[in-house]
């Protein structure tokens, strides 16, 4: 993959503006989503900053996400397309994890000159094809030059007011849920690492740390039902983030081990020491959702949402300490081991 | 200035939320900023995302900026709490120039072990006297471990709906203003690196580097009075911002060199080729408003605004050229030469 490098900072924007220029966002399931977006966006790229505006009894939701060669991914690694994907979607997640719906976002991106060219192509199709899927358009950004590549997303979103949801509503007796599979994504990075170049970036395996898809419809449908009292996304990993909701709450958890959904391992990986629980555990970039829901509340979910199965995996304590406990009644601390940059750098 | 290291992101954020937790916004000078920055602000830092809302009848301004070591600011030079000052006051300074007001902040920050103790401390310091000044809240962010300090701030601001200042709407035959003086900062930014560790950060001549003031008051005046019909901040420089102001609104600009506000240099300065005129036209950082007026009304703007001198140094016109004349009635094309991240590298 070879880069023309490019003149000047207008050169790199109307890569951009030409990417982003035709747009259509896609009609989202509830057929909304297109019409919602531009009536959002009031004014997008071009000036000295966008101008958004919600219907009538909604509130607009903010957050930022880095995305840094080095730190969050590898610029040798990564194919250009998987970076502008996963970006977004990384940041997109946090809206879900509100129950709420993104509508546009700013893009800051600080490239080397030499990847100005074919990389930053691929790298907004990727960017594109997640806009499209999430229902969010670009609405501005900042661009610069920079001997590696830096990513900043913020994505706004709107959520009906009053049915956001917070990580701080967990009650003791509530019971924990996630979505999804724990520990794919880290599996993900695991198998890329190995296979280096050698890869399909189709690979069904590799699928979630290249393209991970955030929770919209699932954590749409808990707030909008109101039978969630705290929820977050996984970034970090379970044992790190499941901390954070129950400090946000005033509360504690046991997890039940043998309850949670792990991937399935090869012999060979097993062999090597690869461990499913470990993985869903510990295992960062999964962006499925964790939440609770009260006891009495909990017959109304059904497995499936949207197409997303959840699992209960635990109970939430008045205790405020997290804990794990295995089918056989054994139980200690579970430690925060999840993603902390602070803590391994690479 | 010897810095603690830290142990983990949670002693990062224990810092932010320590130097923002007892944020009193300041009421400013329309007695409305605190209350309306928290009226704005419903959920803060501490979940997944923020949540905004605005008043009826007002739409939210959203902009990003970088600020990075090396590119933007000179990690050996700058003092943290300058640091701290500057990279929201350059994000602010995009929500004046659309005639809005500041109202909440999202900080995303990455910086080596070393610096999270002491370094960190005195960027907080800066940064939150910044926001008390513009009455903008901290209302979440990202932080991560990273080599060189990276800085991205995200700004929601707000403004009546249709009072909103756009580039694209400068007329042939409208007048060009900039406030306050050009090159201030250039010249300080010159100042600094002659001088390396031996200068006073209340130095005055220094004061516009370090200590950007945007133009809050004049911005919301202008969009309030209904006088303007296009407006940007200067933050490249004026050749390369007029330029874009220009072909948002499909025009062209003749600048009159002898109208511009230049600063006045030292006879040594002036010696060793430091041109007042080049610092007007080309030096970058000055976050003054530019802006155009219909001829009809520029009699209704007075000198002063806010304490902000305002000054004609030129006119639109139909030929879509920028060009520069002087007072002996040469002429000539004004060429782009602020800053551009991608021609010229540090």
């Amino acid at each position: 993959m070879r880069a023309r490098g490019t003149g000047s900072e207008e050169d790199v924007l109307e890569r951009i503006r030409r990417a982003f220029g035709g747009l259509r966002l896609r009609t989202g399931r509830d057929g909304l989503r297109s019409k919602a977006s531009s009536r959002f966006l009031s004014l997008g790229m071009g000036d000295d900053a966008a101008l958004v505006s919600t219907a009538p009894g909604y509130e607009i939701v903010l957050t930022c996400d880095w995305f840094l060669a080095g730190t969050h991914f590898l610029q040798d690694n990564h194919p250009a397309d998987a970076v502008g994907w996963k970006c977004l979607a990384r940041a997109v997640s946090d809206i879900a994890a509100m129950g709420a719906l993104p509508r546009c976002f700013l893009l800051s991106v600080a490239l080397p000159r030499e990847l100005a060219g074919a990389w930053l192509d691929d790298f907004l199709t990727g960017l594109r094809r997640a806009a499209r899927k999430f229902g969010c358009s670009l609405a501005g950004g900042d661009t610069t030059e920079r001997r590696e590549v830096l990513i900043n997303v913020t994505v706004a979103g709107e959520v009906r007011r009053g049915r956001e949801v917070r990580r701080s509503g967990a009650r003791p007796g509530d019971l924990i849920y996630v979505s999804g599979c724990l520990g794919e994504a880290e599996l993900g990075l695991r198998l890329l690492r190995e296979r280096k170049r050698g890869f399909s970036r189709r690979d069904v395996r590799l699928r979630k740390h290249l393209y991970p898809g955030p929770r919209l419809g699932l954590g749409r449908w808990l707030s909008e039902k109101g039978v969630v009292s705290a929820m977050m996304d996984l970034s970090d990993g379970l044992s790190s983030d499941l901390r954070r909701l129950c400090d946000a709450s005033r509360v504690g958890a046991v997890i039940q081990s043998e309850l949670l959904p792990t991937v399935s391992v090869t012999k060979l990986e097993s062999n090597r020491g690869v461990d499913p629980l470990q993985l869903a555990l510990h295992g960062g970039d999964d962006y499925e959702l964790l939440f609770t829901v009260r006891k009495n509340k909990a017959k109304r979910l059904p497995r499936l949402v949207d197409g997303v199965a959840i699992t209960a995996v635990g109970e939430v304590t008045r205790t405020r300490e997290v804990m794990i406990a295995d089918g056989n009644g054994r139980s200690g601390v579970l430690e925060s081991r999840g993603w902390d940059p602070f803590r391994k750098s690479k």
